[in-house]
């Protein structure tokens, strides 16, 4: 089937997009960009990530976000003629192109806007059911970690670091010793005290939406959360560790730069939040998640 | 006229050249630049910019680089089909697209090649006759300030402070209180005891070319430099300031965060590095920068 993407208001096939090479976005990094799952044909959590998108411009001084209601049918139409179930949606935005090259942004601007769908399997996986092996890596990004932009060259280096190791991902760690997140993925451990930990809000990390979406079921199922930041001493000797974000949704971390996490496979913590992100984005776990009901 | 660009092998009209948005340089910002300077249509240091384009790609991990003897010959080209006496040639290469986006450099790959040429006044402008009035604002880059990436979003925000505020340039100061260097150039300050100081090479700033050669041509003229961190406390009571980059050559800086640089006008020691780097590159100062021989 022929992948179908969409790019400055017209749907076409994703292999026949193309943009101008002066394009800000590739000059220069500048523009932002959301990843929505879709679950069973639904977008999770997608105002959330327009809410974010919004806010990144805003941050860069774009004068005005693309409108929400059209982007919105983009992503569904995407879901639709793309005939996704399980996988995600790509969106980007950049301050286009204008035929020269400046750094000083131009004030009037016509945005990229270009996005695309990937069929992708989010909750039963591998990496769901057996759980990560990860190593850590020095956090070298720039200070506004809270703007989604498409500077992430040093998250691909990270993530390139980390399959060329022979592992699945990478945290990273910034000079104090604290890790920060990972390398496109909100970072959390279960303390030796059973305190679910992951690092506050501010421009050190991206405000996920996969952590805010966790954050709001454990509290509703009782369970409470402290939002600091960690070291990565408090990882390695932790009970369990586990990384969020829009497409591994939940996914639990058991050995870190070669050290098994708590018993070096997902613990019960891990798997029983799990299960409330999936029924929170409305997965049934005993008919979705059966490994999350199996003796470990 | 036309622009004539050239991507991936192929000379084209600038506006009609085209690529994939799955282009890992527009996804990830994952490419790196080179920006050399025309003078009376020759190329000024294209080796020293071809050999720190190659530096680039290797930190980045790309398996080779370019034909060095095609991109020259490209970058010549272009000098003619484009007509340029004076400006400058850009060239951009990243890891390329294959339609899908993942973190993790794939290990095979086709880079994309793109440069174009732009007509530009180096030697005579207001810049280099008047001076800069520039502000500072605090370094948020990556790490890696060393590798010249398309990761430009930082800088780009800075320059379009500057332009908001109505001043020339930016110049970047670490949470350390020690500046950097420029958005897009090194810093250069001489200081209150007549040494000329800018700050010695490591990952936090660019080895910029132009900062090469004047090094170089000052070496030769029997002045001596002091390469170390000044602060921004430094260089605001410094005699005198300046900028050196690939299009902006030696720039006088005369005026920091609203407050004047020694007289307020572009100093004697810049003065003369203006005059020993314009005959580096073959220009004849008397001829071409009638200014620097008038009084100030």
């Amino acid at each position: 089937m022929v992948k179908l993407a969409w790019l400055n208001g017209v749907f076409l096939a994703a292999d026949e997009a193309r943009i101008s090479p002066f394009d800000r976005g590739f000059l220069f990094a500048d523009g932002v960009y959301e990843v929505t799952a879709v679950y069973d044909g639904r977008l999770i959590d997608l105002d959330l990530h327009l809410d974010r998108l919004e806010r990144s411009l805003r941050e860069l001084g774009f004068p005005t976000p693309p409108d929400r209601g059209e982007i919105a049918a983009v992503h569904r139409r995407l879901i639709v003629d793309n005939d996704i179930r399980e996988g995600y949606i790509y969106l980007q935005v950049t301050r286009g192109a204008y035929g020269a090259r400046d750094f000083a942004a131009p004030a009037i601007v016509r945005p990229t806007c270009f996005a695309f769908a990937e069929a992708k399997s989010l909750i039963n996986t591998v990496a769901a059911r057996e759980g990560l092996n990860i190593i850590t890596t020095p956090d070298i990004r720039w200070a506004r970690r809270d703007i989604k932009s498409t500077g992430l060259l040093a998250q691909a280096l990270a993530k390139t670091q980390a399959r060329n190791a022979g592992v699945d991902d990478a945290w990273m760690v910034g000079p104090d010793g604290f890790v920060t997140e990972g390398a496109s993925a909100n970072a959390w451990i279960v303390n030796q005290d059973g305190d679910i930990v992951t690092r506050e809000l501010s421009s050190t990390i991206l405000a996920g939406v996969t952590r805010a979406r966790l954050s709001s079921a454990l509290s509703d199922a009782g369970l409470r959360l402290q939002q600091r930041a960690f070291t990565l001493e408090e990882a390695v000797a932790a009970r369990e560790a586990f990384s969020t974000s829009a497409t591994a949704l939940v996914a639990p971390v058991v050995r870190i730069d070669g050290l098994a996490i708590g018993s070096g496979r997902p613990g019960p913590v891990t798997r029983r939040l799990q299960g409330l992100y999936f029924s929170a984005i409305g997965a049934d776990p005993a008919r979705d998640a059966p490994w999350l009901f199996q003796e470990s």
